[in-house]
């Protein structure tokens, strides 16, 4: 039995690491077209911002550790081109055949967009971010701009003002972080504007014409699918990798896992396409269980994430009220701002925001701003969200309380009782 | 319409702000037997420390408040000494009778041992405190003893090692803060050693006959419940007042809540008696709701709890494993520990310990210990487990990730995994 993995970062290593537990005796092969695996990509921008010193600072693990302790073979600058799956082959750039019985493609997503330009950059692999350091060393732009207003151009803009840069953030659409929400991106342009940035909104650029000493272009993505729908994979209806929750292909034996595919929300049940780090892990787990003979499922996302804008912490989890409606639920939506925790540890305001259908009374969304008492909130929704929770039982969940680390009353479940009175009224 | 209210603290308070709210024309009547109203007695221990500087900041409404914005009569120094049920007649200790339509109970607990010793102190009202740091301003003692592991007896025990006095803590059982695990025991046991605290447990003692220079009894408290029981109120089988899910007691028209009552524990489906802060919150808002005609049910508790010892953030909610068994589950138990957030952004290290059950692989309870981020792995729990969620789905949550709030592996996901290897074992 030989498992081929194709891609080395998340998702292909989770799913190689669970495949050898599952099964200790089968050959499992790790192709990376990159020149490193497991390094965390999540960290680039603030390699950019300085916190990070070197990109070796985000390897989790060499290859070594993947031969030498888990019996998994990585081969790095392997880039797989094609996939013959009639014959259960991959072909590498090389020109290379291998077989494979089971094959997991986690190869990822690339920028939609491409530019020549030595002034425009982008920070999705490690390589763009060495690029962009060496720029900023000889160059010492005094001016930049980013493009896109997702959570990697938010992140840049926040890493580059911190570098004394005067930056410049452009985004087409009116509301941020893909999140049709006017009321998360209202916390995060003032927090943005207060640190000296100058955001423009709904406003389409051309990264290239751009005038700032340094362009970062963090715009869209697109699913690295090619090669397997060449071999004949289905994508779905967001241009992903179409998978049934046992994360496999509509090819049998070839199953796919992190931003080349998509999942289910848990809230909409709707395939959708969110590619994040957290999620191709959990994926891969599954695709790697599954390829080496396991029947387990991947139980979907719910588009949870956060983001350090400036200092603050923004997150959302679910559907905005916007989603929610557009999915066909009648949204209510309660807003309210309260002290995370007790006033004498100086707690700081947390702005929460809840989403429930009223028909159903079930919990859609959240959506959370503040400090560091946001990844508390945001998960307790995330939780109730994969229990499919009403508002009355969310409103009731036993928070736990003690002065130095929460308010008595929970602006989280305050906002869920004025949703409550919403949903009553 | 008259409602009264025994009990100006947190469930008595908002048993009648709650009433308020449903009935805009009902007379609401709140009787105190202290001086003071709605003060936070979860900060009693920080002024102890320090952190607070007077009982004043601890005030969260003036009675004022109560009469001008919600029309909310409070009467302070007004203990309720009988109640006749039949006449709807509250007696107070002046012999002055009152009549009401509906009673909300709200008297809390009191410590089940007093002590005339002048050197032996408790911390459980505003009064005790005050005579506390009163003690401590006139005599300066320079040994402690604390008598109890609960939660307010490592609170004292960390504030009195905080002002510098050599603080011994004795307990009379092997395992602290009524959880019988002898993991969080431990890493409490462990901090507090390290910051100099003398522990002794499984050893009981007798307050009166310590020697120190000051001695802080926080052993048991009991629920004030005689008054009603007099009055032919059923008491539950923890000798607390025994409630409907509406928070009524066995007398119709008579609400109870807070810390003199019972709830049903949403794990264990038992009463339970856990007298904590946020759970009279709760209770009062629906006692109160009820009390003024509507018809809400209190969802129950998880003993969901949260104290800061020693500098460690100690976390537990629903069942230990101990617990577990007796309670006639099959309990399996993981623990792991891992970073909260990426080891660039200062990640400490986290504890984390999840029970679940064999057969029906629903999640039971957890602890956690740690630093600021255990608040955010104990909530989610707490909502898993107002969920009755099984452990693949909890170790399925789309959970929030940026490195400088969380790990791209959530420790709580990790263990959660362990935890299915264990269960498919």
């Amino acid at each position: 039995m030989r498992i081929v993995v194709v891609g080395g970062v998340a998702a292909g290593l989770s799913a190689a690491s669970r495949a050898r537990r599952v099964d200790p005796s089968a050959e499992i092969l790790v192709f990376e077209k990159g020149k490193r695996i497991s390094y965390g990509a999540c960290g680039l921008p603030y390699l950019l911002e300085g916190q990070v010193s070197s990109i070796e600072q985000l390897v989790v693990y060499r290859p070594e550790f993947f031969e030498r302790e888990r019996n998994i073979r990585i081969r790095t600058e392997s880039e797989v081109v094609a996939v013959h799956h009639g014959r259960r082959e991959a072909v590498l750039r090389s020109g290379e055949r291998v077989r494979y019985d089971r094959l997991v493609w986690a190869a990822g997503a690339r920028p939609a967009r491409v530019s020549r330009s030595p002034r425009v950059f982008r920070l999705h692999t490690d390589e763009d971010a060495l690029r962009l350091e060496e720029y900023l060393g000889r160059e010492r732009p005094q001016t930049a701009a980013v493009v896109g207003g997702g959570y990697i151009g938010l992140e840049a803009a926040t890493a580059l003002r911190a570098r004394g840069l005067r930056v410049r953030l452009h985004h087409d659409a009116t509301t941020l972080l893909n999140r049709e929400d006017p009321w998360v991106t209202k916390r995060i342009v003032e927090r943005l504007e207060q640190c000296g940035v100058d955001v423009r909104l709904n406003e389409p650029v051309d990264p290239e014409a751009l005038d700032a000493g340094l362009v970062i272009d963090a715009t869209g993505l697109r699913p690295n699918v090619e090669v397997l729908a060449e071999a004949g994979a289905a994508l779905g209806r967001t241009g992903a990798l179409a998978v049934s929750e046992r994360m496999e292909t509509s090819l049998y034996g070839v199953f796919a896992a992190g931003d080349c595919c998509e999942a289910r929300h848990v809230v909409s049940g709707r395939d959708v396409w969110i590619p994040l780090g957290t999620t191709a892990n959990k994926m891969g787990r599954v695709a790697g269980a599954n390829a080496a003979g396991r029947r387990e499922r991947f139980q979907g996302v719910a588009g949870t994430s956060i983001v350090r804008v400036a200092g603050l912490a923004a997150a959302v989890t679910g559907l905005s009220q916007q989603q929610a409606r557009r999915e066909g639920f009648s949204p209510v939506e309660a807003v309210v701002e309260g002290r995370e925790k007790a006033k004498y540890f100086f707690g700081r305001t947390i702005g929460v925001q809840l989403v429930a259908d009223r028909n159903s009374r079930r919990l859609l969304g959240a959506a959370v701003t503040g400090d560091d008492g946001v990844l508390a909130r945001i998960n307790t929704v995330a939780a109730a969200l994969a229990a499919r929770m009403d508002a009355e039982t969310f409103a009731g969940i036993d928070l736990a309380y003690a002065p130095p680390y929460a308010a008595v009353m929970d602006p989280l479940l305050v906002c869920a009782g004025q949703l409550l009175r919403l949903l009553d009224s």
